[in-house]
């Protein structure tokens, strides 16, 4: 935008910054000017920062995680519980999963989930090495932590015809109401599941 | 967040990232995600344009602008009406007004405005170099380009007082109706405006 008032290094930036998710050209000039503002304290620390990730940065060739180090630190744990496998569509499940410690065991990220209409299909998902891994004796459960999603349970009806063989264990993450949600906000087929798989109180 | 799960220089990335304006803790998350899946087409060169733009990038000492040559692009235009000086409070001011190709002047970026609630004085603002490049002969008018915000008024009446022994003209920007713009949402104070300021049609 500020083609001719700016030089093409500031241009380069804001264009870059642009395609940031969460950031449309407009909060991208915003976010240029205040990268600018404190050079020192978080352009600078944060152009470095970036430099090292994209030069260190993996891919676990076991389990897809990203990490800097190669098996990544969640493979190489040995405290966790090497009975269970959690499958996870991204990176950002197996995140999401961490924080909220519910599970010390290891992940499988499949990096997407099978799409007809994105053209997604079992070969392009990281499938062929979870039946690998599966096959461990260790391995006695998977858990399919797969979005509740139409593309997700397709995924995860594939996964599970895919490892039937191996006679293990195979479980999904519990439907219901999420803890703190109000009833009045939330889809029939949400209150269904959570009527159908109701506790004792 | 994934402190324990992802290397340290991943974890250094989200805490930069979500110091960025318009990202939180979560979008950071996802932000540092999609960067990483990026990596040469995103990552590094964002880190690299990010580095040059440290680097290189200067306020002009004359108007206040940033920019990559010192005076900036637009002081040393020689195109640029010489006989008027916009006064604005911020760079992304002086960007807008330039988008918009209103005025092809000079600008002068005050640096924010006065605020006694932020403890914003007089002394904090560029403005002694103001009345220094506004005492030039060739300066006739001075466009206050401000932002229609108590502080903004404030500040714009300070600078016509700084500014009136040098006999310039001062004007400010019109108030009325923004362009496309629907009655029903503005407020009393810009209805009452526009009507005061009505033209001949």
């Amino acid at each position: 935008m500020p083609q001719s008032v700016a030089g093409p290094e500031i241009e380069r930036l804001i264009q870059l910054l642009a395609r940031m998710p969460g950031l449309g050209p407009r909060s991208a000039r915003r976010a240029a000017l205040q990268l600018i503002k404190k050079r020192d304290t978080l352009l600078g620390p944060l152009a470095e920062a970036m430099r090292i990730a994209a030069e260190r940065i993996v891919v676990c060739s076991s389990c897809g995680n990203v990490d800097t180090s190669e098996p990544c630190t969640i493979c190489r744990d040995g405290s966790r519980d090497a009975s269970m496998l959690v499958v996870v569509e991204d990176v950002s499940d197996l995140w999401a999963l961490e924080r909220s410690g519910a599970v010390s065991a290891r992940y499988h990220v499949l990096g997407g989930v099978l799409s007809a209409l994105d053209g997604v299909r079992p070969e392009h998902l990281n499938i062929e090495r979870l039946v690998e891994r599966a096959s461990d004796p260790a391995v006695k459960e998977i858990i399919l932590a797969l979005n509740a999603t139409v593309d997700g349970q397709t995924t995860a009806h594939y996964v599970t015809d895919a490892l039937r063989h191996l006679g293990l264990t195979i479980t999904r993450l519990a439907h219901g109401v999420p803890v703190g949600g109000e009833l009045d906000y939330l889809d029939e087929g949400t209150l269904s599941a959570a009527i159908r798989s109701r506790s004792a109180f």
